[in-house]
């Protein structure tokens, strides 16, 4: 039983209030904090939260309070963690962790030598569809990751700062980017450390200064890659989508507009049918469960049975840090047209690990490996074959 | 914060308490009840319930306990719902409600003159799809519901008592068509009777008594038909699916096997991947979230908010009764071969309901209504039309 | 290479005529008729066809027509095949066959007296999908086929003779039923006589006579059951669908809302996305190849194969005429409430087949058969088991 | 009339024959050639081709032959373009047209020297599907193209001489990117110029030399991006997809493993289910029309019925030679590890085009641009807003 101080009652402030309050949880929210003081006292009204305050020190220390959610904007975190850290609470921060790696490792720095519990709020790793495949990939039914593909985009954020490069510290890479990069680091495995960056970000739409469109590729040291779709450009709705392809296995998760949930209306029914969904008549693709959908449930059961278990969550401060340092790499790369290096002064992962060989020699015959074998519409079938000795390729059709 | 007894511990019992636990709830199961004590103490060790017994009349009238979840094979719903009247205590009864409309109806009377919170467990009326689609439909998004059809099919249940009429009542509509037949109300209109129904049920392939495939129609007084599917004969997994359609929209709702979750595997991952799923290899379509995807999860709040805020839950006995009226016309219908007349001594809903007629006379001109515009592949638009006077048809291209 | 004369110049003989110009075959079309001369003319102009009349008879006889193909509405069916056996042509004629069992009979037999070619143009059991779905269940990937639903639902046919129960004969059923009818029984094999149906049917929407929804059971004397599900009172384009299941096996087609084309647009193109789309904005599911979808294509490749090879096709007159008969006992049934058997005075499968018993007694040891096995989410497997003395169902869980 | 002269007689060469036969078709293949004579004989009595040869010049001078298709490995393309430009015959050639863009502007400039017919076998761009999906963008249903992403994927090619560097002129980029450049460049538009690429490419699981995984990014003068995804490691199947996105929509088409055809069997069917298929039990999804989903019924009408009109098809030699183009820039980008220029000596599309702005500057009011509006969960609509003077981004909510 956790006492809690929501610190930003935006957007994403409201969907975490909201997850905490829908399942009759023992963990309250004791504390709200906004901006200005009208809008902290109108949002703990909605949410039957006893006390608000727009003094963010105030409604960290608060002394009830044993656990921090920081959900400001991305250029207020580090602020909010360091007066978090310094009153030995409990600090979950939403993403992306820090507007640059250097940022990020300072946070990080903090809450470690403060030596309290420090959550990275990356939800989309967390939603149901997502645990259940990382924990098959585990298991092994893709067999070795080779390639990670994260997308997400739609029209563009809700809130102002979002648009404004120097509060959100970027554009759609900053804003997005860090969930597909994140997911993919997961399916690849976190031990595998990230090595390089090619990336394309243009400004194709929007009269701002940010990126609102951007694809990146990041290249993990066994050889598999990362790979992100970003956009504030996107027409039909918002596209969350993940596909992952193993040596043994593929997945594919659809997390937002092919879920199962299709509904035609000519007439529409005067409201809100999906977040970034663009109207109300015509085919629609609503979310049955969009705060489950989007891994709020799971995240916030994950951060509180790890406090209490006096474990780490999955997401720690530490997968923000690396992610910022990912971003960093990804701004470079796209300004010096090359593949740019990520720098990552704190590295705990797996050490000088060679490129691990994935290529697999199948013997065929004692001449040969095997390369592939098909079954072709005649009903026969072909394998195409190496010469152990020569190299020379061959095939035998049966 | 309640205090709950959860009596039977098989498959149901199981997805019940797993649901209570997850969520760091604040309501708490205090006792479990199986048929054997050594079970019963296995099931409470595993989820850490600090009493247990095989004793049901003990279970129930724990001092302790306020509320009797009932997990049991249906021909003892009636003994434990009577159990629990008696005790004052909240009951919550698993589908179907009873093994008869006749049995349905004593637990119903028993409940409200004992005056308890009486809560039906019909879960897949709360999956979250099924909710939203029902707002939807409520706000006018579909217009007037014309037809409902609700499918739920699989390769057989789970446990040997589902198997023997005995002791289920009967085969795959008893076990499955009680949640077709309430879907496919929910979204007709509660208000709506069930008039008659006509059925076909078959043996087709188990070494059983029961039917293990069924369809039936149900007509309502407002001229919507409702339709249900269910199979204990299903190969491929589990099928559960939704469609509605009305004058204005149509909805199409899968819960199980394309929810947006798509793997393939060439090895597997050596167990469990979703409920009824043949295999671990090939082409396999896992939920992310099966508890929250089957309803239990939004069930729940739902019962345990009513009761809090001493109102009716969704689903109360009354719906149980309802359908369990329909289910004994169905298996008359199957037998008799003619529609068969839905008995109903206890109606609570709309009286008296004629037809309301949704044939809409739009106006094309002075002499004629409109019966349909369509946009050819020529470009053309066409106009079938009626003659308001002769009641002639005729059409015309623009 | 044939000489055609394409009778009826609508929506239907439209898309023959562009199957038969698309592919630079060499059938050649060398004569349209249509009600009015002015509009033959106009039609053959379009489609360079050198000659045209609006005398049927005339454009039967025509010398060098050795085809006719019947593209007329209903009640004008029998009038041109009399006509074509008359003249000792081919004669390929339109869905459904006739108007009633007895008028298609009368024409089988006319075709028949004639020694004439002759083809019942049922395309959707000709589309690719379809032709290699029914490959595989007669290649026995399903097993023996239990049920096979097959739906079809629009807003309404595009011209005003088909909501004229004079003209049409019916409503939703005649139109549309007819197809489904068809496909079912191919799935489930068509030397198994259908015996007989249950059907509801209604006016739910249009100001017409005919009704504009059905839903239908065909009862097959080896047990299978054929459902239709017509409509022309659904909204959000064209729905066609059919699902199969077999002891072994599954197929699910969708062949036109969800064919992997999917397209959002906030602005539209100013025209004809697909037959019965509605709109051009919003999220649109076009068909790419509409005509190869729809059957069409390897309809007439197979009646014009067939003729060459001086082998029936696959769908003759005789066909047509099975499928009025399922349709004559819909009606009835529809009006007697009760299930009503189909008359076949002609019928020329299987005979006197006994219900072929597909319930299966697999061992599970010497004194059980095994019911079902299952894996459970704990990932212990349970067996459900009948006692092959006593009758008695137990399981095993290991 | 065409009479056809076939070189090749491997997999495409079936393919191409098998659809050139399917449509009883007035063109005709009269010549086949193969490397073997046996295999040219066996190839001709299967197929009913008159004639066969070993010799290639021989089949292509052939008297007879008017049009030459070229469906050899990738190294003997040139020879037989060469021999047929001599000869004064029409060719078509399969893809890619070349090993290099050199050896393919030799190609172009031989048979545009001698004035022959010639059209680029890119049948992907000639599904129905991505026809009709580019002619909607071309009336403008998607805005303005800003992205193009095309996936080919699946588990290796089915003949020796692919994986065979020296053959085949490169890995997964040259078998299949060249299929995924043209389709994006197709919908971003032919007369956009193609500048510069970004690519990874690695051999991550088979023993040999080429790359059989690349990713790559190419972008055109208008700012809009194409994207590839080639692999030759992928499971489940081919993976076959295109995904559009503009300012004004998006398209999404799904060419192979979901196109509305779903199967699952427990027993299989004993053989080919669909190309690439992994084995035939379990959940399958085999393409209905597999001729016409890869575009190659659509890509020879085009290709006759340009000859007959005198017209240049779709795809000439000329769009094979950019293809190339952007290969090799790839193939050096991968080395580089930067983005390289895509060099073409001969570019005919627009010239000096400048990047298009598409940043588009909506008035919300005087002093305002429109950056962005959303409907939000509570009902609210909000308006991003950027000040016309200052750029100040800024919010209104109502």
């Amino acid at each position: 039983m956790h006492k809690i101080a929501i610190i930003g009652t935006g957007l994403i402030g409201r969907f975490y209030t909201t997850t905490l309050k829908h399942y009759r949880g023992k963990d309250e929210i004791v504390m709200a904090c906004a901006k200005e003081e009208a809008e902290a006292a109108k949002f703990a009204e909605e949410f039957a939260i006893p006390r608000y305050t727009s003094d963010m020190a105030k409604a960290i220390q608060d002394p009830e309070v044993d656990t921090v959610i920081v959900a400001l904007p991305n250029y207020l975190h580090k602020k909010a963690v360091l007066l978090a850290a310094e009153a030995g609470k409990a600090v979950l921060c939403t993403k992306p962790l820090a507007t640059s790696a250097e940022e990020a490792r300072e946070m990080l720095e903090a809450v470690e030598k403060a030596g309290v519990f420090h959550g990275y709020l990356e939800d989309l790793v967390y939603t149901p569809k997502t645990l259940k495949a990382l924990d098959s990939t585990r298991k092994g039914a893709l067999g070795k990751v080779l390639w990670a593909r994260s997308r997400e985009t739609h029209g563009g954020p809700h809130s102002d700062w979002f648009w404004n490069k120097e509060l959100s510290g970027g554009g759609a890479i900053m804003d997005m980017g860090c969930h597909c990069i994140e997911i993919a680091r997961s399916f690849i495995g976190k031990e595998n450390r990230p090595i390089e960056v090619t990336c394309w970000a243009d400004t194709q739409v929007h009269p701002i200064d940010a990126e609102d469109h951007a694809v990146g590729l990041v290249r993990y040291d066994n050889g598999a890659i990362g790979q992100f779709e970003v956009s504030w450009t996107f027409r039909g709705g918002m596209d969350l989508r993940d596909e992952v392809s193993g040596t043994e296995g593929t997945v594919w998760l659809n997390h937002w507009m092919r879920t199962g949930f299709e509904m035609f209306s000519s007439v529409g029914q005067g409201g809100y049918v999906a977040e970034k969904a663009e109207g109300d008549t015509g085919w629609m693709f609503p979310v049955g469960d969009e705060i489950g959908a989007l891994g709020y449930v799971e995240m916030f059961l994950d951060m509180f049975n790890a406090m209490d278990a006096g474990k780490a969550p999955m997401e720690t401060f530490y997968d923000g840090y690396i992610v910022n340092a990912v971003v960093d790499a990804c701004y470079k790369a796209a300004q010096t047209k090359q593949w740019e290096p990520i720098e990552l002064k704190d590295w705990r992962g797996a050490d000088g690990s060679e490129k691990a060989t994935t290529q697999a020699l199948k013997e065929y015959d004692a001449e040969h490996y095997l390369i592939k074998e098909e079954l072709m519409p005649s009903g026969a079938t072909k394998w195409i074959l190496k010469d152990k000795k020569t190299g020379a390729i061959s095939q035998v059709v049966k």
